[in-house]
């Protein structure tokens, strides 16, 4: 696999090495460098993006799990977001945050927490069972919004979209209690990461609202609706990258555009320039006749997601070089090729190796970004700035169920 | 894909709901159950078989990563340990372990917390080139041991067995510093995980103790050699579980039996029997229709090792009833086909459904054997012995590089 010349594919600077590894110095192990100029950008971008669509913007937090960062959002006017876990929505209502879409189908043995919780903040629950609803109502007292899940396609949680009656069923189950405050209809259209950009996910965004909103209608003239305004709710960052004039929904929740990734850029809802965390992984062997490097930083790191690579095989992440603020773009003739738990094995065409690999030295670091940054980021655990300073996000500690 | 029916395949017990899911009543999120039993077990059985093989047994603790699971290794004779980070072997030197071993490659930025720890305990540490002998005889001034890495084709790191040149200049390099104890070789045949116990694992073993020994026997005739005898070192729990007679090497470093997993159970390494962890998981979602059930229990619990699913796709873990005392045996129709963040799809066959998951209600618990228990406990953290006593592990609080 030869690539042409590219004047972005530099060589990894010598002074990394020449005096002994000096960049980054405070770096000893595998950390997630997080570059807060393009998080402060693909957070004002989504929020203009849904601005323009007129749509309120309820990012999932799920990917950054960071109050620091959460406040970034704030800053731009945020005030509603979405969470997977209550622990996560425990943890963001002690940082301040008082709308939280839990988009997670409800966990019935952490009702306790929940009725806690929403006594606490504007609390967000989905639902696709009419026994889900009644326990719901048993459990909690306090006023509580709801949101029916519909599955547009995915196949994952939701009721189908197609089909009215167990809508209008949920609907019913609702109406006795006066505390669940039926909020709408929500769907994650997770099939958009099978999609691309160019070929499928305009499709699929259409394909989804028509349904959608035909189902809306449906709900909207039953006597169980009546006083009710269903909204409409979507997610997943490749199809909310998509929005770029009035939308007829009511909000998106993208999360991992945040961060993106090298699998966003696969999809094409991001460029290269967007990605926003990579892991500065140190070298710690360098195997000439492989053409292949070792890196610190495996599956304990990275996750194990991985892409089809080009030339057969899987990918794991790309290879960047490391300069003294940030990552330059990723080479084009590297990738990884696999990982163990804490080893990361490095490939490179026979170029790409001699022009950008085969100076590297022990102790050296090299930036590498992730296939999916959600995963990547919750095991890292924290983050560290370009000039190193720490980002903390949600531990084991944070939150607890309550119960 | 149907099975036969099958004494071992319970239906779920009706008590688990009946009563309002009265099963492991402290569990609200997916909780990483241990059955001290099996795992004390597994332990013993291991310390037999090495002295059986007249080994030394230097178990890696980066499976369990628990200072509580380590002491039942020391209650079975065990003092020399096995770790695949520096951070590791500070929190087990905490713990009062005496004779570390840290098998993964030198990473020259934590040199100084390397020099720290040698200190405190006997520390061995792994290299494969010059450079990592230089920089170990430069920065470390107490005695360190030196493990020189043979790449025996698992083509991770090391130098390749078969070429003696680059083991005598290690040799060399390590010939004036005399902190630098040079102990032995040491390999990873972590290409037996695409072995199989009756297809390729003993050819395997065979080959790579055949290897091994020659290297040996020609290094030891090397002036830089002389005084020294060299020991060898195997690990991996595949390769390890053959070893039933005496062994003409010096000790193994299998680390994953302690639990084992599906992934082990598949290379036939152990039975299913011998499987010591598995994430109960509550069901958030009950699809007849597709004959699927939604658990709470994802990406971020089990990690996404898959194996090749009989019909098509990937599995993630396997599905068991759960009882009072533990799991029940895997059910052979049913598999956890997808995983997202938080989410996991379990699928199942008509039969299966039918006869196992059709009556799971919302908070009921399945089991999931993980496919990877070193991977599955790592994310989860902690674990939960089967009456709800909490066992600790390693936390990025822990340890820290010290640097």
């Amino acid at each position: 696999m030869h690539e042409p010349p590219s004047p972005s594919a530099a060589p990894l600077p010598d002074s990394q090495h020449a005096a002994g590894y000096p960049l980054y110095p405070w770096i000893t192990t595998p950390t997630l460098l997080i570059d807060e100029t393009r998080v402060r950008r693909n957070i004002r971008r989504m929020v203009e993006r849904t601005q323009r669509a007129g749509v309120r913007l309820r990012p999932h937090f799920k990917t950054h799990q960071s109050a620091e960062i959460g406040e970034w959002f704030r800053e731009r006017g945020v005030h509603a977001i979405t969470v997977s876990s209550l622990r996560m929505a425990e943890y963001f209502a002690q940082a301040g945050w008082r709308d939280i879409l839990v988009a997670f189908p409800l966990n019935v043995r952490e009702l306790p927490a929940a009725a806690a919780l929403a006594q606490r903040c504007r609390l967000g629950l989905l639902v696709d069972s009419t026994a889900a609803v009644a326990a719901c109502g048993a459990a909690i007292r306090t006023p509580v919004e709801l949101w029916f899940e519909v599955d547009t396609g995915y196949a994952r949680s939701g009721a189908p979209v197609a089909d009215v009656a167990p809508f209008a069923a949920l609907l019913e189950a609702a109406r006795p209690f006066a505390q669940l405050q039926v909020r709408g209809l929500l769907t994650h259209t997770g099939q958009s990461y099978a999609a691309r950009a160019g070929a499928g996910l305009p499709e699929l965004q259409q394909a989804t609202l028509a349904a959608l909103a035909k189902l809306q209608a449906a709900l909207s003239i039953l006597p169980a609706a009546q006083g009710l305004r269903l909204e409409l709710s979507m997610g997943d960052t490749p199809l909310a990258s998509l929005f770029d004039a009035r939308a007829p929904i009511d909000e998106l929740r993208p999360g991992n555009f945040v961060f993106y990734d090298w699998m966003q850029r696969e999809i094409g809802a991001c460029s290269e320039e967007e990605i926003a965390v990579a892991l500065a992984a140190p070298v710690v062997g360098v195997y000439p006749e492989r053409r292949e490097v070792v890196v610190y930083g495996g599956a304990v790191h990275l996750s194990k997601e991985a892409l089809p690579h080009a030339g057969g095989g899987l990918e794991y992440g790309r290879v960047a070089p490391l300069h003294a603020h940030g990552w330059g773009p990723a080479l084009p003739g590297a990738w990884l090729r696999s990982l163990s738990q804490e080893h990361g094995i490095i490939a490179a065409d026979a170029a790409t190796w001699q022009r950008n690999l085969a100076a590297l030295r022990l102790g050296d670091l090299v930036a590498i970004l992730p296939v999916h940054s959600c995963l990547t980021a919750d095991l890292m655990k924290e983050y560290s700035t370009l000039d190193g300073r720490r980002i903390a996000m949600l531990r084991l500690e944070d939150g607890g169920s309550g119960t």
